[in-house]
């Protein structure tokens, strides 16, 4: 007869990852993958964890599928510990809404952890400077879950305030032109010389920054792809140099307004 | 001779160092850390370092004195290797970008690294299920650098569309009725049903979470205080409950606009 302590004790971690390397987990999020016996995830996610994964039931999941893998997540979770994993922050167009609404609606008695990551919009802020200095607003121009106008109107909103926007999934096969939209709704608002960045694959391998600004960001719609996060500057964002070189995106935080330096 | 190798070579990181405790902070931050000689930044987010620090140079700054404390971090990295920390995430309402505003100024060649960290608008967000989990802005109501008009603004712009936002520095002795005026603004866009989360020391000793709608939040206005990160849900924002028992808030992605679950 097994002891107490040996009894399957079930629980749910939802995980966020950070952009990719390792380097960029907490110990909490690599210490909720140790003890999970399943772990679940898209492959690109779980790749970074290697020898991490190494005895564990791994089930890879694809992109478009989030509800069955909610679903298969909880059932598990009622007698095996189980970590699901998002990229960045799995509360930001992450894993952990789903997840919670599932287990709200299935009344399973599963114990829920939700452990944060850091989030591609700061990711690739840290890449470019510091373009989110302030106030900021967070946009995802996929249209698969949210109508294109609600979209359109938010973009209108906070474009007509000057604070700086990070977009996410700002392009992909079946949307090639909403990163053009959005660039569009900006000039509306926002000064030729407003600075955007681009960054693709922020602290991963494959990383790739273009700074630009937004009389040229159209010219660069080529480069942005799904695996790109966009900074569109605010009013008070600017290009931040050392020498002549172009470094990246500064958005002051109005040291300027009360101190000389 | 001292050997090359041995050479005093000079550097600056500026760390995030997450939400507090030492479990939420990066691989990367603490390696930022242990290679430094000097280390700067506020006591409280210095202490959970705690032996990380023996035999290194360590400056305790306080609040307000962010100039000096870029200046003296940019002297020193000319020479040494200094990291200069900030809670949460540094590009966010941190110490980036001053620093790097100040480094642009003195011409100095400093090689510097923006280390991203866990923000508390992601640390606050996973204490009370998944509240952020599409587009969100994140407003500050410290008005010490910012007008307050243009804050006020910038909220009527993101409460207008709906989407859930995070206030930084809520309140402060130096402005008592911040917290209530931002609850306001959102009363004319939102339902009074709209949940607010309340979350003071989000992963940090001293934790407290309180989940209230937008109607009852200004009851709430005494336990809000400096250390406290709020959630303001927006139009599609609900209470998260387990059984009888309200845990939280779930900002649905909209899958339940595509799939049944």
């Amino acid at each position: 007869m097994p002891s107490h302590a040996e009894e399957p004790r079930g629980g749910l971690t939802i995980v966020g990852l950070g952009p990719g390397r390792r380097e960029y987990m907490t110990a909490r999020a690599l210490k909720a993958i140790a003890a999970a016996e399943y772990v679940i995830g898209n492959a690109s996610y779980l790749e970074p964890l290697g020898p991490l994964l190494a005895g564990k039931n791994v089930i890879r999941s694809s992109m478009g599928k989030e509800v069955e893998r909610a679903q298969q997540a909880i059932d598990l979770a009622r007698s095996h510990a189980v970590a699901i994993v998002s990229g960045g922050d799995a509360g930001v167009y992450g894993m952990a809404s789903i997840v919670l609404e599932v287990l709200e609606n299935s009344g399973a008695a599963v114990d829920v952890e939700v452990i944060p990551g850091v989030t591609a919009a700061n990711a690739a802020a840290s890449r470019v400077g510091s373009p989110l200095s302030g106030d900021f607003a967070v946009i995802s121009l996929s249209d698969l879950l949210t109508p294109l106008e609600v979209i359109e109107q938010r973009l209108d909103a906070v474009f007509s305030v000057g604070i700086p926007v990070v977009l996410y999934n700002p392009k992909s096969r079946g949307r090639p032109h909403n990163f053009a939209l959005a660039v569009s709704h900006a000039r509306k608002y926002l000064a030729a010389s407003t600075p955007v960045a681009i960054v693709k694959n922020a602290l991963r391998d494959g990383e790739e920054i273009i700074i630009t600004t937004l009389g040229e960001a159209e010219k660069c719609e080529g480069t942005v792809d799904m695996h790109s996060t966009v900074i569109i500057g605010g009013s008070e964002s600017r290009i931040w140099r050392r020498g002549e070189n172009v470094k990246g995106i500064i958005t002051p935080r109005g040291y300027h307004r009360k101190y000389v330096y």
